[in-house]
């Protein structure tokens, strides 16, 4: 079976740009022709909102899976409406990868055993999963041996995790940032136990199917970061809404401008709010996606070294 | 509003016992009576699994909910199923909430600004919320900003969280044991931080809305961390199945018997497959459910210096 690193690798060369839409909906930032016809036809109800988050979704996901190679659906925004929700997600994560994108579910679960195995499954189990992710975000807090239930069923299914490590919020060093006895930072252990568990998971392009979760709005810590986990994929949040800059994101991958994965949810799908797409209009809120999608590939080319 | 800890003090005095009963379903372990009928009429399907499981819980609850004071499905296991799972996941909480029990919502969730708002609603966000929990575990690694959308919507709906400290799993200290540069550990640290952010949080009864995960099978560690923690709720897993024992356990309370809770999972819902309970047979599963319970309430009752 093909490795996650792999695919996720030659996906980027396909598209010629290591971005990742983020599919977070929110009810009252989608189009209203969309969620008034929503309410119209199902009234205020959680079945109304999710029809409304798939409608979304699915335009998204039409206007950008030919330019950039994956997507990264936030479960969040999706259980906050419950059952409703994550039948939403489940069509969603399935409609993405029918239209050839590979889909990251940021869940970022973490459990003991049997339990993190039945979070495993649910996510990265493959055909019989429900979600059928190719890649899931999961938290290190509890320690290594409740990471490993879901490296086992990602290798056994080709996908991938991506490690929190150093997360793109303003209160992120509460922990993170915290100095050990030894001189390290709680972050870089982190990142020494994801080179770690990496390492048996590299795959032909060199890369692991462990990734690390590294923010863009830390731009110094994201380069020694990078220089504690060589091989590892980074999952860079942050960009664009949160303040990073493309120089920023740019700091989180190698030398050889590989390596990482560039988040950007509000920025691209909900760009027709903004001034610069505004000539979209709203029904053509599919069509600034693409545009604002399109500049941030411009903007991140511009700032790595790609041979 | 009464407060969530005003609320589950109150409870744990009406039921003489500080029991929560982990309702962590699991398709294999459930009586095969249950989940043959059920692919009988459903098929080998996650419908018929989850249909299972919200049988399999309405049995326990009615056995159990009489004489503790709480419980706590564990929502991994119901995610597994996906979109069926998660409605089976609703229905056994406002089953739950019916029969006169609290709930935690046990799904360790964390993440920032806007996302941890959809979370904090989808669980603690009362009535309208489709989960309607009383508390939810959260995980602390992304940073204290990350805890406060769900304080802010448990103390608004009369809930509580309970924040993971120190878990009960074997490799819980790779992260949580690290020492920092100060002398204290990574979970003193994040101990402190729990009781800072809940003395705004403190009810009548004396305890706060934010409470603390301490595992029973660390019972030096919890010692240390109640010192730390004075006026936190505990909720203590790995009793039984994972090795705590009652005098473990115990370690986690106040020197007046209360504050904490005592997870038991496994060894309550499952009694009926233990040689000590084989009386009941698999038909009496419920039964051997309650047993299981007040042989519990009884070796804790034996342990801890309630006035």
């Amino acid at each position: 079976m093909q490795h996650f690193s792999d695919r996720l690798d030659a996906a980027i060369r396909a598209k010629g740009n290591p971005i990742c839409v983020g599919l977070d909906p929110r009810f009252d930032s989608i189009p209203k022709f969309i969620t008034e016809a929503a309410i119209q036809s199902k009234g205020d109800t959680s079945l109304a909102r999710a029809l409304a988050f798939l409608q979304f979704n699915q335009a998204i996901i039409d206007a950008v899976s030919d330019i950039v190679p994956i997507c990264k659906p936030q479960i969040a925004f999706y259980e906050e409406l419950g059952t409703d929700g994550i039948c939403a997600y489940e069509s969603t994560c399935a409609y993405a990868r029918e239209k050839g994108l590979l889909v990251i579910s940021d869940a970022k679960r973490g459990d003991i055993g049997a339990t993190a195995e039945a979070y495993a499954q649910a996510h990265l189990g493959g055909p019989t999963s429900p979600f059928n992710a190719d890649a899931l975000t999961v938290n290190p807090y509890m320690g290594r041996d409740t990471l490993e239930p879901f490296l086992k069923t990602a290798a056994a299914n080709g996908g991938g995790v991506f490690v929190l490590v150093k997360t793109s919020n303003p209160g992120s060093g509460d922990l993170q940032d915290l100095k050990l006895q030894d001189g390290r930072f709680v972050r870089e252990h982190v990142a020494q136990m994801v080179h770690e568990i990496g390492r048996p998971h590299l795959s032909t392009c060199g890369l692991s199917d462990v990734g690390a979760v590294v923010g863009a709005t830390y731009p110094d810590e994201a380069r020694a970061l990078r220089a504690l986990m060589p091989d590892t994929y980074f999952l860079i949040p942050g960009y664009g809404a949160q303040g990073g800059s493309a120089q920023d994101a740019a700091a989180g991958f190698r030398s050889d401008g590989r390596g990482a994965i560039v988040n950007n949810s509000r920025g691209i799908i909900f760009a027709y709010k903004q001034a610069a797409y505004s000539q979209h209009g709203e029904r053509g809120f599919a069509s600034a996606a693409r545009a604002a999608a399109l500049k941030m590939a411009s903007e991140l080319s511009g700032v790595l070294n790609t041979k």
